[in-house]
């Protein structure tokens, strides 16, 4: 991509009272725009940052047979009377149409799912059954102050699973675990397992938790065994409750969380399956969420420095950034740009993911200030010193290692990175 | 995919009062289910199609410099109120929060867009600029009886444009008008461009319709020019005013639109540039959609036959639809079963998209009703009779004739296809 055709400008300051830093950074360097308190827009940055995410959950949620649907975000009334959340949900917005029907806007989708596997669900054959979304979710928040952590409108990707039991509930559970922290490692994010609150019928739900001093949650944690509770929903505890070693109370970010619902909601629309005597049984259902737009926020909350962002590869817009950075001289300069010319061209037919600051009457100043803030992993360099030597420099954008690489082997050698 | 996994049964019958033959047919064949009037869920069948269109769309929209971003459905009230469409824009859905912030649901988006590009446009150098979207609209449409083709909530690709001056904007116009109709070439439909209403400043818009018996609109059509003009703003045309040859009157389907919207939304929001001589003008603008939940619903209702839906290659939720028809003879399908499994996976491994109907307990005239009733291009069976060759048969869902194809050739010659 070239950075000319975004016509994107950086920003030096941000006027709106944004308290969180990782946010305030995604906005200086236009991955995202705040369009109201709580609301914000997707720039193209930002919106490859939310594919890459998502991406890695499709990939890892299907591999323990989630199914993708997409359900929709206007709700008709009738489906949260009958599990009463329509008066208790506090954070539900309702609208009337003109013609006078009344709808939520899905804060979530456990009155839509259930029905809708009443199609599904008719035998014990029919399960378990494991359907998931990635869609935009909306909530009546108070007045945001955590930027992109907490929205009235977001992008979630949550994963309901239906169950003949709760043992098999149970092992599925555990299964959707271990498949959350193979997706945060992938995203660059070490998670916790934190008890939380369980809810009416379950004693404990899992949140999983970066530990992180711009943390929301307070946590009590065992760094031997990993055992890890909410404050929330605990006094005060000093001891592991599992190895006896004493616990840290840490701060700590939220990036997905999981619940047992068993048969609140089945009971609540009688989703039934026939077992093989024919007699009839509740389904136990399970529901795992993860906010994809969240995560960016976490993200860039984690990943930065003085100087701006600091994305991991796997979730970074581009992988590499190509600024050509001129002499003054006329003549040198035309060479530089032929040259970043060539190799953004060479490099963009061999598949790369790059971002080619092609911009004039921008200065060398500008150019390197923006890709400090921006993040890219790799900053890629051609100047009078590198054409010199028919190469470029290419930098890790966390480190101070200048590697020089010879314009005709950078695709060859950026294949073995 | 195996159609085991999907738990899907398709439906004899259809219960609600859907008018429209394709709506009906995608909720029997488990494409979508209906969650209230106007309000559709997508199933992974819905879902792979809406992704092709989308795939089609992005790839065309960025070859005339589209530039991807997302924008919130949720939309503070004083944006509407600048324009006067808070007001005015009847299907606007309303909504107030609990702590008393009124926004309206996105219906479309040049009340967002427009603020949103003075972030970007300063100068001439900014010019022209094109932003696009993939993203969920919501009107609030009266008793919606047209199912996929009129909803409340649908997806949309809507791209905006930013000009210096109407002449700009009156050729980027054209170059929209030519990518439309490679857009709905690719998707299998052949569009005619037709006048419609302009709106406030402009003469006329443009409408891209499909010709069929089931459109909503009348078109008279000139099939010698192709001229052709919405019966909506016109009383009676007989001969056509660019060629004199005598105009048809024929029933259409909208699929897209296109609008000048010149300076009516730089206006409201003084979205302004400077030329080289530092003096400021307003930016002229266009905007130009495609209902993508709806070209699921024109595509079923154009391509079906009395079996079911005859989906086109481009847009099928998969190329390949596996059958393995049993014999009643234990040890023989063993035997196809194997065969079957072992092509499935054979394909798979070569990347093809292939339904492997592998549900037992289901018979083969159930079998190939749902393959007829899905409409997946091309019907691959093995049974006693295939298997004595070694080989399956295949056949295109609107064709009768049946090729034999050797199962080790398989990946092979459907490579040529």
């Amino acid at each position: 991509m070239r950075f000319s055709k975004l016509k994107i400008k950086t920003l030096r300051d941000i006027k709106s009272e944004e308290t969180s830093k990782g946010t305030t950074l995604l906005l200086r360097a236009r991955y995202v725009v705040k369009v109201g308190s709580g609301i914000y827009e997707y720039l193209p940055f930002g919106l490859r940052v939310l594919q890459k995410i998502s991406k890695i959950i499709r990939e890892e949620i299907e591999k323990i047979g989630g199914i993708e649907i997409v359900m929709p975000a206007l709700h008709p009334k009738k489906y949260w009377q009958q599990t009463n959340r329509w008066q208790k949900f506090d954070a539900l917005f309702k609208l009337k149409s003109r013609f006078g029907q009344e709808f939520a806007l899905g804060a979530t989708h456990e009155e839509i799912i259930t029905p809708l596997a009443k199609e599904f669900i008719h035998s014990y054959k029919d399960l378990p059954l494991f359907l998931y979304q990635i869609q935009t979710k909306f909530r009546d928040e108070p007045r945001a102050k955590s930027g992109l952590l907490r929205c009235k409108e977001f992008l979630m990707k949550d994963l309901y699973s239906f169950h003949r039991d709760e043992a098999d509930l149970d092992k599925y559970y555990e299964k959707v675990k271990k498949s959350y922290q193979r997706i945060f490692r992938k995203i660059g994010l070490a998670s916790i397992i934190v008890e939380a609150s369980g809810g009416t019928f379950s004693k404990f739900s899992h949140e999983f938790q970066v530990i992180s001093p711009v943390g929301e949650d307070t946590v009590f944690y065992c760094p031997h065994c990993h055992f890890a509770r909410n404050k929330e929903i605990v006094t005060k505890l000093t001891k592991c409750p599992i190895c006896d070693h004493p616990l840290q109370q840490v701060k700590a970010i939220e990036v997905g969380n999981i619940f047992k619902l068993k048969e609140q909601y089945s009971r609540a629309f009688n989703l039934k399956y026939k077992d093989r005597k024919g007699e009839e049984h509740f389904v136990s259902m399970g529901c795992y969420g993860i906010g994809i737009s969240r995560l960016l926020g976490v993200l860039a909350e984690i990943y930065n420095d003085d100087q701006g962002l600091t994305f991991p590869k796997s979730v970074a817009p581009y992988q590499y950034h190509l600024l050509s950075l001129y002499s003054g001289d006329k003549k040198t300069d035309k060479k530089i740009k032929q040259a970043a010319e060539k190799l953004y061209d060479r490099v963009t037919r061999a598949g790369k993911e790059i971002l080619f600051d092609d911009r004039e009457n921008v200065t060398n100043g500008e150019k390197l200030k923006d890709a400090d803030l921006i993040g890219i992993p790799y900053r890629v360099v051609i100047s009078q010193r590198t054409l010199k030597r028919n190469s470029c420099e290419m930098k890790l954008r966390t480190s101070n290692r200048v590697r020089l690489i010879k314009l005709t082997d950078f695709v060859k050698i950026t294949n073995n990175l």
